[in-house]
């Protein structure tokens, strides 16, 4: 029995088929799923689970919406629970099909792929239409030199401070202690240039508070701002501008470690007996200790002692409330290592610690957006009671580079034993949907897309420098469902290898840019700003060829169809009436300019690598 | 390219793949992957993530182990988190693959397939070995008429009492108020029955507590064994019994709702100020209050109270603990609706209750049975801190009738709209391994398995009174990992459909017995409570044609080939090389008696619905 029709039922908490804002309890929704004109549908279902015990309401068929050409069947239910789950039944001339987030299947899946629903939940919602540029401070600009650290001018991790100029590139041997003099003073310097030549309109920086190395995740002080970046003044003087600008600022924060030059670990080692050693796990005091992945100058926390827990985030005074609040006003904190806070053999605190910190972080400002780092499957921290969002590796930048480039960096970045043969199109969908489909659809929306960072090789390294390549991926950094962030220099042809290659500095010599490059950036960076489809539109794969991926993104007020291609390809037209685009919809490509339209259910598209083709919807 | 090849990996965390019992933390422990000799595989790495951060762990050659041809990796580890997850990735000529609980993919799996150990997990070791016979106690057998209900004794949820002749069919309208007059002193003057000619060695007994009615889930008191079933001095008297005779017992608590008639809830709604009006949640006192799925009869319990978390588990003299003490010394408890349990709108505390009747149990009787009552996904409570088991009617049973008679029960029991396509073959495979896959291995070993209960039509009348599918799903029941239950009765060929009907009154005129057909029972219990491969072995499916499923079952000492078909099929060979079977292996079939031999990989099989080939192993 043919089961072609399957590829156009569609449904997704969003737009059309629910609601595009956030819900409360006990309001009452409708949830829409459409199916193909010919589908043997003969009933639809919708089976949740409140309080437990499973409902299946029968769906009703809907009316027409203009715009979709398909057969809609609705259910209008009531959110009883905070985090509401469910799935369809649909019962057909070729027997029974449950349908959940992560398609479709004859036999009764399990609960984690259903669709979800958050009530009540509050979404930071400057995100949705956020652009992130991510900062690495000491290799940006250098806004005042006055500031700059000196050859020698201090120890770092037992080695003496260098100054590097400007320019230069980093040594590999000479890890978190060489120094370019990049500020905060530089960034605000340059908002000109990120706002209106780029366009972007958030900014993601590396961490800012003293430490004695470059990176400063090997934390000095919790509280204050490292004086080589310009002090609090500076951090104070660049929020008062992006305040100005409209723009948003988010922090890099370290809370599973310090560095051994730390006040609290200095006090806790000097004396076993100080109010600071809880604060350490120590087998053998001094110098035995937990420390992160065994680094003994990064001593892990112990998140068993409730008065960290109190200072870290849940007092009125603790260091992530002190952040958000006036005159620093940040708008989110990045988790470093999200993934292994407060975890530790037997101790498992990080559920519980990530939701105080969450309820923390949305006192002091309701509207922060809480990101944390994880390179791994993170759902589990990603259902609605913690993290907003993760730096999203594993859900859409490391399978789109195994499909892209033939290269798999999941296992560790460029080690031999990685995989060197290219996902197929089906696998790369296929992962990208299994990592949607165990998360809420509006953490999904807010996920925080990345091609590259400060872990990472750069994205023209990663696609050995084939700049049509590296578009194909930018495509997709812009398109996918989730917020993209580029990382500084990116945009301008910076290249680099592994860390420190990849931090390399800024150039700001600005004749020897390639403004085509760039000018190609600006353009995704509005497009996507501008987009209603891109912030909040469902996502509905239409090809999955040998070497073209194409997908629907939707909206109530907009319909775009992206076409990524990694090589040439016999496609010559997508199947839209799996999308319910009626016949006669006239499409615009937003790269080339060129217009189709679909005719037979058919949309008609060129070879090139990068297409964005948008609906003209009157 | 061709990945055949994968049919034939395999590992799972029992037998010669990693141990049979649980481990502590901190042990180290080796683990095992098989493939096959010509596999293209150049590398396995053993991909786990403790605290968080991924660690890849080369696999090194295994020696070769007599029994098994194959080729073996295998990786020494540290049992450092009580709950390990892992998987494995190969590295092989056609690209990497994943390989977890839910077989191999090209794409990285998300972290819920994970293979699981639970380090410094405690099993109820008796369990491995039990084969469960559930009896709803008014239907058994009536060991003292005196105690009997009587016609108008007492009002059942505002009806008076009908007291029924033994034999005579139950009636629909009259729900739980006909009563048959069955109890605990018949049970224990049944016990020859059950262990020597049946051979079952635990009871599940619906509840017994004091209760208007003849299903007892309206509890009346917590606290006492009901008259009508013989008192507390009955309870004991078995008890006695079956210790003397080495059989255990557990039985059925209703945590989540009591009866109107309840004493608490009598004296919460005689008076709001009373110290129990917490129990419960009255939006008007007295006759306006939360109920169970909206039956004003039966009362929800409130466990944002925590007095009644005291009453009901936590404290030393708690309802829970009581009840696991001498003189009752119960071997575990059945949770009813668990799936509901504590959870009410926008209060959740399932998984805390859950939590915290774990903790009382394994308190008051380590060796105890933590079984919850389930029709859904349940392994959110079965990752070790919760339940240790569910009736297993969504992993195991509905699917198998659904591939076995073309029903779909999944919906509502025989409701309009339920699927009558069968499941295909692949389907029913997929579905099992699915909710195999989400849960730690040493669970799955544990899980209760059934084709019927109280709860549902019998297993003759869900096979629409054909004994030869019957077969097969008996044959499944007690060879699919878990454990087995039968419901009282089906032994002798009891039949009913819904209820009432399906708790019909036991048959003791035993010369209208089918010897044969309980002969058939008692062989399948034998062979159950001695099979070291059906109490602890891996599960590997080697045919999922048209009709036919078949599968291996092996641990370190043994090794079994089961052949399940629903229907005549072309299958006649099975092959075992991909389940490393070396050739030359002899096997006898321990139904029919005859004998094999594996030749090129092969092992040739007869047409018969029902196969268990047992390997002859010297």
């Amino acid at each position: 029995m043919s089961s072609n029709w399957l590829s156009g039922v569609f449904h997704n908490p969003s737009g059309v088929y629910y609601h595009d804002v956030p819900i409360g309890l006990n309001s009452e929704v409708t949830l829409r799923l459409r199916v193909p004109h010919d589908a043997p549908v003969r009933m639809v279902l919708l089976r949740c689970a409140p309080d437990g015990e499973q409902q299946m309401i029968q769906a009703q068929p809907g009316n027409d919406i203009p715009g979709w050409s398909c057969r809609w069947f609705e259910v209008k239910l009531l959110l009883t629970n905070q985090k509401f789950a469910y799935r369809f039944y649909l019962l057909t001339d070729q027997g029974g099909w449950w349908y959940t987030a992560a398609g479709a299947t004859r036999y009764v899946p399990t609960d984690h792929q259903d669709f979800q629903i958050l009530a009540d939940y509050h979404a930071p919602e400057w995100v949705e239409h956020a652009v992130f540029y991510q900062i690495f401070p000491d290799r940006f600009a250098d806004g005042d030199p006055s500031n700059n650290v000196r050859d020698g001018g201090h120890i770092v991790d037992g080695y003496p401070s260098i100054a590097r100029r400007w320019g230069d590139l980093p040594i590999k041997d000479q890890g978190g202690r060489e120094f370019y003099g990049g500020d905060l003073q530089g960034i605000t310097q340059n908002l000109d240039y990120l706002q209106d030549t780029l366009g972007v309109n958030a900014l993601y920086l590396n961490p800012v508070g003293t430490a004695p190395s470059n990176h400063k995740y090997d934390v000095g002080s919790y509280t204050q701002v490292d004086p080589h970046f310009g002090g609090d003044a500076a951090l104070i003087e660049l929020r008062r501008h992006l305040t100005e600008r409209g723009m948003h600022l988010i922090l890099d924060i370290v809370p599973n470690h310090c560095g051994s030059e730390n006040d609290w670990f200095k006090a806790a080692q000097a004396d076993a007996t100080s109010e600071y050693a809880e604060y350490f796990k120590f087998y053998r005091h001094p110098h035995e200790y937990d420390s992160w992945l065994g680094y003994k100058s990064l001593p892990k926390l112990n998140y068993n002692s409730l008065k960290l827990r109190q200072t870290m985030y849940a007092a009125e005074d603790s260091v992530m409330r002190t952040w958000l609040r006036e005159p620093f006003a940040i708008d989110g904190w990045r988790i470093d290592v999200a993934n292994m806070l407060a975890r530790q053999g037997q101790h498992q605190l990080g559920h519980k610690v990530l939701r105080g910190m969450r309820r923390a972080v949305k006192e002091a400002n309701p509207g922060a957006y809480l990101l944390g780092e994880n390179f791994f499957d993170a759902s589990d921290h990603l259902q609605g009671d913690e993290l907003d969002a993760t730096m999203n590796y594993r859900g859409f930048m490391m399978p789109l580079y195994h499909w892209l480039t033939g290269r798999d960096y999941n296992v560790v970045f460029e080690r031999a034993y990685g995989d060197s043969f290219p996902l197929d199109t089906v696998a790369l969908d296929m992962q990208w949907q299994a990592f949607r489909s165990t998360v809420p659809w509006i953490i999904n929306r807010q996920q925080f897309n990345l091609l590259d960072s400060h872990d990472t090789p750069r994205l023209l390294h990663l696609c050995r420098e084939d700049r049509a390549l590296a578009r194909v991926a930018r495509l997709l950094l812009f398109t996918y469902p989730g917020v993209p962030c580029i990382y500084y220099g990116d945009e301008i042809g910076l290249t680099g290898g592994r860390d420190p290659d990849n931090r390399r500095t800024m150039d700001w010599n600005r004749d020897g840019w390639d403004t085509s490059w760039l000018g190609e950036w600006s353009q995704l960076i509005r497009l996507r700003t501008n987009s209603p489809a891109l912030a909040r539109g469902s996502y509905q794969s239409v090809c999955r060829s040998e070497n073209t991926l194409a997908f629907v993104r939707e909206s109530r007020q907009q319909r775009l169809v992206v076409v990524a291609r990694r090589a040439a390809d016999e496609i010559d037209r997508l199947n839209l009436a799996a999308a319910a685009v009626p016949d006669g919809a006239r499409y615009r490509d937003l790269l080339s300019g060129s217009e189709a339209r679909v005719e037979n259910g058919f949309l008609a598209i060129p070879p090139a690598a990068t297409q964005i083709w948008e609906e003209l919807w009157t």
